[in-house]
């Protein structure tokens, strides 16, 4: 979510931020604009940012970015997500539980997510949980969690460097055996997947200590140490400490990082900050959206036959699901409840934890993920799944998809910022499907009433969000027919789902929703 | 959260229920109406609702139990929670980071919770996630989070119960020993504290199986088996298991409670649906307010000065906390950054994982909670504090409220039901302090731009939230100052943290805040 410096600068010596930037020479000038420009208004984000080639998320609110890991990897089998999280972000609801996500991976048909905890120990200004813990517990918790937990621990540069590239061959390996097994052994079931925790200094090879308080090791090297009220104390003590890096050495005189340290750095797209999987939209393969007229209801008059909307959609997304690899379906636990049943005639449950013979619908394959509770982490991975490319919905009731009105948020932040970069290319819009709206609550009450989701969302830019509400099951399809195809929006469709009386025809149905606005004259 | 039945069929038994409600009377007639009215429109909830005595929350939305078991248990070292999670709900964000909260108990000056998992397998329609992992991973998770989990297995209902109020006592003589020793040694470091792994069949008791499934013991045995479309498939059946509970026996042909079952019941306030802690206005102590005219900053010219707003008011809390043993701020990392600094004198950050001696302000004592980032696990604490009848305030970076935007609907409804009750007794306001605010983001930029939470709580009927902006410290001290002496509101002060020019005086101030809409002619 954060460091907004680290992935810049590193974007930077990779040589991808000049080739996207031009004015960002790599050069003196270039690296100068570089520094004056970072956390500055009109600059830089201080957070990853669509701006910052390699990202894929709107930095700044933490605790997703393991959803996001999760997502990206999903049916990308030669992918390996190397995801650092913080120990603070750690603490956060949405990062707890995504450790879980992990019973959603088929080493056969999916990539792998190497969680990285920078244990660093501190946050803005307190310690951090995990690192107020005994390390038998900290080791306990990632194995419960289902992983093997490797300890990178240590201050010394030199050995931690060493260290660390030797764990992350270990760890490679180690994927690379679980993958080789289940392959030649056709066995999907799940493994237990590394994790590393990496103990470091918070504020490494920053400023050690000032005014006799330390400095590196504590939580006082969050933000900008030395500084007060966003001035700089004392320049010397800042220099000095720049100085400490060797940037004689590491930059010639021109300020163009040398030579030989370039050549350190894949090329091309093995760059990080260049990684196509960054930039979902180069990925993109187009969805393939059969016409929906065989799956409208036919009838002679308005009002005369009732149906389940949802359910006469379902049969729709079947067909969807049923053209597209690329296509996923994010709910929790909540499919059948939204009745999406027939989906299942042509795909699965995706979900691998133990699975016995009389379960129902579940499979370590499958396009639907439904198995785990938590309107956090279906939105996460569903973001991951398109931010890198592929199409989806997440369907979910009405009321308690509040429950991510931030991350609907950030999301719209993105795709805002995203629409001012011509070299992010156009990836799929994020569609919800809401049911259990708040107009048919007879059964379960007040508690599950609350359709403020749209009032949030109709706050934003019109060139973000579309909002739709079908109110039969042939205007529910148009708009779903519709949706599908759009790139770079947020859709939201409220639909229900109970029997209730059909209105339009299929060509009632089109020219309605073709306008988007309509007064239906034998109605009112 | 869910379980509307069970806390409404309990309240009744105790007699609670018709203490409050006379019309549900303890014979047929009562009895009948009580079941007739159950989850239907204009009857009574079929989540736990403030019309459920032994409730203290809005159910229906999953994941907010542990939090408010916590919040709880804070202050009132007599008091033991037993939070019973549905192994589903376990698997939402705010529920699973709500386990580390034990890492704020202190053995001496708090209660206690005992979480208790219903490890039934099944949600709606899948399994979980907790009941498909192996035991070895499910004992390490709990104990990686630092609690000594009993596990309490079968499907005998006779043994079962044995097994349960057994293992009841033995968590019970646990907590006391580990209570006394504390106490004895005056040691309050963080013990290990017992949990229930309670694995039952779900919908134990109920139709084994209907049309050649297995309904007992699978997610078929969520809602109502045998019925389809609201609507019981055959009446026989349905007849055939509630008559299995020997009903005849359980009560008399009245239909009123057989004496001796009755006498088994706790009496008075020892009865959990008539305990006072769950209907916290019952204990509320007022506030002590101080006068904030010593406060307030002295100026002659609009202008004149700066100042920080939320330094000012940081004087003025101070004055409150000292003051008020039950008054406790909450907040995800970051007391410092908003301001709060010289709250410090008075009082420790509360946080009872390993403390350093070079920890700055940390102590297993303290009226702040401020040591985990997790906006959830705050709401879920500052809830459950004042529903048991003490007062407080949340405070966060107004963007990243928003995660918490369901939650705050909960709270909403749960006051506005609690207003048409007139045995809830009135408790303290649900008070936010919203810094960072959109306007004030030169530095960390559009990541952290999102004043919706406004937007949200506008939404809601002004006889439950209440919104102030004030503009200078002044208008900030009268707003602080006026909220936390309400009651059954929620109240959101949105405020600068940055130095800035201040405007109104003392006098001033007062005037303006107590008009609330102001045009101030000097300035426009
Ligand atoms: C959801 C959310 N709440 C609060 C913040 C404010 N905040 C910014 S950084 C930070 C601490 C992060 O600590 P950690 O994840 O350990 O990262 P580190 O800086 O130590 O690498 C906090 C609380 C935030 N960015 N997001
Ligand atoms: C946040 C949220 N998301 C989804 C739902 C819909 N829902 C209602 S009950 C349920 C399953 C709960 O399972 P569990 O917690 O194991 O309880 P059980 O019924 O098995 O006792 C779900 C997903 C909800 N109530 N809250």
């Amino acid at each position: 979510g954060h460091s907004g410096q680290a992935l810049i600068g590193n974007a930077y010596l990779e040589g991808t931020y000049s080739e996207i930037y031009p004015e960002f020479t790599q050069d003196e000038q270039g690296l100068t604009m570089l520094c004056r420009l970072f956390s500055f208004p009109g600059g830089t984000s201080s957070h990853v940012a669509p701006e910052v080639p390699g990202s894929i998320n709107e930095g700044g609110e933490l605790g997703y970015s393991l959803a996001h890991a999760y997502g990206a990897v999903l049916g990308n089998p030669d992918l390996i997500v190397a995801c650092t999280i913080g120990d603070g972000e750690a603490e956060t609801g949405p990062l707890a539980t995504s450790w879980q996500a992990n019973k959603f991976i088929n080493p056969i048909t999916d990539g792998v997510v190497i969680p990285i905890l920078n244990l660093n120990g501190y946050k803005i200004a307190n310690p951090t949980i995990l690192a107020r813990i005994s390390e038998d517990e900290l080791i306990k918790y990632f194995e419960g969690l289902g992983y093997k937990p490797y300890i990178v621990n240590g201050e010394d540069q030199i050995k931690m460097h060493e260290l660390m590239s030797k764990t992350m061959d270990e760890v490679i390996l180690n994927i690379k055996n679980i993958k080789n097994k289940a392959n030649l052994t056709n066995d999907s079931s799940r493994p237990i997947w590394p994790m590393i925790i990496l103990k470091t200094p918070k504020g490494w090879t920053g400023l050690k200590s000032y005014k006799d308080k330390n400095i590196e090791g504590t939580f006082r090297a969050h933000q900008v140490p030395g500084s007060t009220g966003g001035k700089v104390d004392d320049p010397k003590i800042l220099e000095d400490w720049l100085k400490s890096y060797q940037v004689d050495e590491l930059f010639d005189k021109n300020g163009t990082l040398v030579s030989y340290l370039k050549e350190m750095s894949p090329k091309g797209n093995k760059r990080m900050s260049a990684n196509p999987y960054t930039n979902g939209g180069l990925l993109l393969k187009e969805l393939i959206i059969p016409n929906y007229d065989p799956y409208t209801l036919k009838f002679n008059k308005h009002g005369e036959i009732t149906n389940s909307d949802m359910s006469v959609l379902g049969e729709y997304i079947k067909e969807v699901v049923k053209l597209n690899k690329n296509f996923m379906i994010f709910g929790p636990d909540e499919a059948i409840s939204n009745r999406l049943n027939v989906v299942f005639d042509v795909t699965k449950r995706k979900f691998n934890g133990t699975i016995f013979e009389y379960d129902e619908l579940l499979s370590n394959e499958g396009q639907v993920i439904d198995s785990m509770l938590s309107e956090h982490v279906c939105q996460g991975m569903l973001e991951g799944y398109i931010l890198t490319g592929r199409h989806g919905f997440f369907h979910s009731y009405e009321a308690f998809i509040r429950i991510i009105d931030s991350m609907a948020s950030q999301h719209a932040k993105w795709l805002k910022m995203c629409s001012e970069l011509s070299w992010r290319k156009d990836i799929a819009s994020l569609n919800y499907i809401l049911t259990s709206h708040c107009w048919q609550q007879d059964h379960n009450g007040y508690t599950h009433q609350d359709p403020g989701f749209l009032n949030h969302l109709i706050s934003k830019k019109s060139e973000i969000v579309r909002i739709y509400l079908p109110f039969d099951a042939n205007t529910l399809l148009s708009s779903f027919h519709h949706i599908i195809g759009t790139k770079n929006y947020i859709n939201v469709i409220v639909a229900s789902k109970h029997e209730s009386p059909q209105w339009l025809t299929t060509e009632e149905a089109k020219i309605h929703c073709a306008k988007g606005v309509d007064i239906i004259t034998w109605a009112s």
